[in-house]
Order: C-alpha cells, then sequence, then structure tokens
C-alpha cells in the first residue's frame, strides 16, 4: 500500500505554540513524537518508508527531513502553493501512478491524533481490500458529540464486513451543520464525522479529479507525463513540472467538495478509534489529566503555577516561566516565546484570525 | 520642615510588576520619575534633601541611593525587621528630634500618587502651621467612593482655615468599614479617607509612642540616646544603637491603630488632590487611557497587542512580547520577567496571596 501524508498546514487554531514556522504537524503534543511522525507511525505496518509520500511546502522540507529520517527525499513533494487537498491528494497520486498503475494509496493528515492504532489498521486493511476492486473508500469517524465543526457522511446499506468492520454504500456528504441538525445525525445512528481519510488506487482518484475538476486533472496530467519517465521519483525533472503547471491552478479545492460529494459508489467504513483532530486548544486541554479544580496544567513543574479561585482552565507553557491566575474560569492561557495567548474556551476559534493577524 | 519617607513596602498587590527585589515604590509607574521619587519631589518645596529621612531595609540601600542621589547617604534608616508604621516614623521622630527639638516633620509613604501637586503642598503649609503649635495633624482624602480598603477618618468642628482649606478637630479615628457603612459615611459628607500622611512635631509624636506603645518608646529612647551624640547624623553609632534595641520589639504596630485612635486633640485636614495609593492592578489601569473597548494597553507597541471580543482588560507588558486575547472581560494580564498573572479585576485583591505564595 502507498500514502500520501498531507504536512502542510498552518495550524493556525493552536497559535501561538503552532506558528508559521513550525506549525501543528511538526510538533509534539503527547508524548515523543511529533504529530507528524505518529501519523507515518501508525501506518508504518502497511506503507513501508519508501511507498509513502509527504506533501508539503518547500519550507518545511527541513523539517520533515529531519524528523522522517527513513523517508527518502525523493518522497517529499513541495506545493508551489497551497490549492486544496484535491491538488495536493492528486499529485501524490500522479507519482504513485506513475510507479505502480494500479497501486492503492491511503490519504492521511500529518496533524490528527488516533488513541487505537490496531482498530485504525484493521479498518485500513478492509479498506485497501474494498479500494483495489476500484472503490473510493473512506473512513468515517463515529461521531461522540453533535459537533458543528465536521462535515458529516451519511451512511446507506452494508456491503462487506471484517470481524466488527463493516464497509457501508455513502448515502451522501453533508457540509457542517447546525447544532440541531447535528443532534438529530447523532439520534439516526446513520452519520459519521468525514475526517479526510481517504483509501483508493491511485488511477481511480485520479479519473474522478478528471472528471470533476478538469482544470485540477490537466495540471496532473502533465505532471504525470514528467513522472511516468522517473518512475514515480520526485526528481528535478518533476519538480520542474510542478513549477511549471501548479500557476494554472487558481483557486482552492478540496477533495470533498471537488471530487466526494460529486462522486459515485463511495465506501464509508465507520471507526470508533479514539480519532482528534486537536482543531482548537480545549482539544488540546481534553488530552491532559485535569486537578480536582477542572484545571490542566502542562509545561509547568509543581511551584511554577499558583492559582486563586480558578476553575477550568488550560495552563500550557512552553517558556517554563510561571504563571499565576486568579478569578477565572473556562480560560485557555498559552505562553510561549512567540507570544502569549489568553482566551476563553468558548471563544478558541477566533484564536485563528488572531494567528492571522499576527 | 522635616520629613520621613516610609520605603519598605513589599508592594505584593501589584505582582509581578513589584516584587521583593524591586518593590513598587522603586518602579516608574507614571512618566519617568519612580513612585519614590515623585514623593520626594512633591515635599522638595518645603523640606531640603538633608532635612528629609528615608526608613526602609538594608536590602533596598542601593536603591535609594541611586535614585536618590542628592539625599544625603547619613539620611538612609534601615530598619532590621517591619514592625510596622510606629517604630519606623518613631524611628525617623528620634534623629529629627536630636537635630531640632521642636522641629516639625511630615511622614509620606513612598508609593503613593498625587495628582496635583500645588493643593498638596498647600495644605502642608496649613498642616505644618497647625503642627508647630503643638497638634498631631492628619491630611485626610475626600473620598470619591465607598472604599472598603481603606480606614475612615470621621471630622469634628472646623478649627482654622487657609483659602480653601480647613483645619478640622478629629472626631475619631475607624476601621475599614463594610460597604453599606461606607455608604452612609459618603452620604454624611463627615468622612475622609486616611492616607497615612502625618504631620507634628517630632517631640509630640515621640511623646504619644512612649504614652500609647512605651515599649516602642523604650527602644526609641534608647536609640535616640546615640543620635543625640551626632546631633541626629545616621551615624555607625546610631545604627549599632538600632541593632542593638530593634529586637525588643516583637510585634507589628501600626501609627493609626497604636496611637491616632487613642491620642486626643488630633487635627485633620480634608484635601482633594488626586490621591491614588496604586493599592491594586485595576488602580493601575485607572491610570491609563482606555480604548473603545474599555482596554488599556501599556508597554507594547501598535500591533503587539491583538485582540478579538475583549473589554475592559488591563494589558501591561514589561517584555514587549507579543500578547493576544479573545473572548474575555474585566481582566488584568501583566507579562513581566518575574512571571506572568492573569487575574479578573474583581479579584485583584488575591494577588497578594498569589505574590506571597510565590
Amino acid at each position: 500500500m502507498y500514502a500520501s501524508v498531507l504536512a502542510g498546514g498552518s495550524g493556525t487554531r493552536l497559535w501561538p505554540l503552532s506558528t508559521k514556522a513550525v506549525p501543528k504537524q511538526f510538533l509534539r503534543l503527547t508524548g515523543e513524537r511529533t504529530l507528524l511522525q505518529a501519523t507515518v507511525d501508525r501506518v508504518a505496518p502497511l506503507v513501508p518508508p519508501d511507498q509513502l509520500y509527504v506533501v508539503t511546502f518547500a519550507r518545511y522540507r527541513g523539517l520533515v527531513r529531519e524528523q522522517l529520517p527513513a523517508l527518502p527525499a525523493m518522497n517529499i513533494l513541495a506545493e508551489p502553493a497551497g490549492r486544496g487537498t484535491a491538488a495536493s491528494i492528486g499529485l501524490a497520486a500522479t507519482l504513485i501512478q506513475a510507479r505502480d498503475p494500479e497501486g492503492v494509496m491511503g490519504s492521511f493528515a500529518a496533524d490528527h491524533l488516533i488513541a487505537d492504532t490496531d482498530g485504525f489498521q484493521a479498518a485500513l486493511r478492509l479498506a485497501e481490500e474494498v479500494a483495489r476492486q476500484g472503490a473510493l473508500v473512506t473512513l468515517g469517524i463515529t461521531p461522540t458529540a453533535p459537533e458543528t465543526g465536521y462535515g458529516y457522511i451519511q451512511m446507506g446499506a452494508p456491503l462487506a464486513a471484517a470481524g466488527p468492520l463493516t464497509a457501508h454504500a455513502v448515502a451522501r456528504f453533508v457540509e457542517k451543520p447546525g447544532l440541531e441538525t447535528a443532534r438529530e445525525y447523532l439520534q439516526t445512528g446513520q452519520y459519521v464525522w468525514n475526517a479526510g481519510i481517504f483509501i483508493w488506487r491511485a488511477d481511480r482518484i485520479l479519473a474522478e479529479i478528471q472528471r470533476h475538476v478538469p482544470v485540477i486533472g490537466d495540471v496532473l496530467s502533465e505532471i504525470g507525463a514528467a513522472a511516468a519517465r522517473t518512475g514515480g521519483q520526485v526528481t528535478p525533472e518533476v519538480e520542474r513540472a510542478i513549477a511549471r503547471a501548479w500557476p494554472r491552478l487558481t483557486a482552492n479545492v478540496t477533495v470533498d467538495v471537488g471530487v466526494m460529494e460529486r462522486a459515485d459508489g463511495i465506501v464509508v467504513i465507520p471507526i470508533a478509534v479514539g480519532w482528534n483532530d486537536i482543531g482548537s486548544w480545549p482539544q488540546v486541554a481534553a488530552l491532559h489529566p485535569a486537578d480536582a479544580h477542572g484545571n490542566v496544567v502542562v509545561g509547568l513543574p509543581a511551584g511554577g503555577y499558583l492559582q486563586e479561585r480558578t476553575t477550568d482552565t488550560l495552563i500550557y507553557s512552553a517558556t517554563g516561566r510561571r504563571i499565576a491566575t486568579a478569578g477565572v474560569s473556562g480560560l485557555i492561557v498559552v505562553d510561549t516565546p512567540e507570544g502569549l495567548l489568553i482566551c476563553s474556551k468558548e471563544d478558541a476559534q477566533l484564536v485563528k484570525n488572531l494567528a492571522e493577524r499576527g
């Protein structure tokens, strides 16, 4: 199996820990491995290092090489500009197809956490089997709350099973719902979160991109002609082809909106594996144990944090400087060399705006 | 006129800007002069430098000399331990009496602000005149709000006037009242805040200390014997006398509780001169102009502070690091090399506890 790992995100919702210089996927948020390393570790039993492509930007090439020393340098794809996941995944698919015309690939975000690696790998194996027959497969996350920040996938009839796993036809992809709609989705039991995890044959996704977003298809065909001559290695010739063709992409298109919402015969495998996209600071707080007051302290020694009348607050330090709070509740405090964030948990989504203005 | 300036406070309520190493009185909170320098500037037309005594601790001697280069080194009194304002003021009075048996002295805290210097000096001149005749005089602050953090002084019959100023007999000193009582005090118009500003003859206050707190009186008499031999200079001989006698003081006694609440014939002159004891972070906020959202930013350049949905918040930086807030209101954020404070304005009095634990 092949893989594309999308590692070009800016992670602005975790500013000021995540910065343009070192965004979220390159950070150690839990344990010893960065999110990118954990993503690669998680698929390693199914995807050998030389069959994995990291799609990122030139400015992160050094971080990728440093964090993934086993990855061949020729497997790093640097996009000249971000044009959405349809182009990013299509680029990796183009290289993979040049190397293995019927190769099956998985596509993964580099900045998600999954607690149950075994369960995830079992689902990947079933997905690979289904994808080999030509289906576009997605792993959908069994929802645990009526989240309004994710797209949802409505499941249709069951198609195949493997142990506790079942593959379903997709009835439809739906955009981020309102809270009432999200609650209804949860009650029906028919909906899962779209986590952007896809498994398909490279030739199949390229055909769907060509059909539904021909401007991207044409760019990828031109790059594919160069890739065919290198057997799927990202040589200087391929890089020149990318640099030449890429400027014809002028709009951002996600694979969800551009392809998945329009294609037929999609399959979804629901998974419950402790998935977390760590999409905001309250999710970081939830990864750590809280004290009796509901406070979570990360990065400070005992005595490095003092509080009076403080509850439900995250203190996240990357500097080790002393922090003290009094009379606050539901707050996020993040102290890094980049700067200092103080934000109510309710307004954690506004951090993105602050990061982009900063 | 002579003066004692009390500069031994710890300023814990303005932590982490005010620290044990450099407490509040040695900081520039407004303008170019530190609070200690401003205090000395304010009385300079009435008190020549060599008639002013700074009472502090040995650890602050260097700061005092640095900030007050015109002050003779022999005018710095270092207490071996803090034993309350009765002992501090009495110590200065002992030196002054040794030098000028009927000398009139004012006593001032080193960490208060007064906006109207001319009005303050006019009140001091009237107070000096009254004090020269033997009265214990205090300047009381005309209250602007029903504050519960100050003691109050009830005024009795008017005794003397000078321009817009009137000296009144003191009916009584009262401890910090509850909110309801404070409101009643304001309505009567008979009460002023006790700001700890006193003017009296050195011999008179020493007699009252001897009468009401004889343990302090005895210690001061012993020091006075040495001071008489030096003409009121703080020589090594006087310092040895202080070191020898001071350990007999085992309790803290304020001049308010120990002397003023018990003595008779006290005179109060009410003043309305923009007095501010900067006793907490919300008072610091009030010293600076607020933007349209009620936010006050100190110490950061334009662009150094970013906010979304933030109101009524003080951002005080002594580091220049970028600060961003979102979805908060009524907050105090103080970023200094010592540490980081985040506190609701309502709970600003808890900062003292944090500082003492830190």
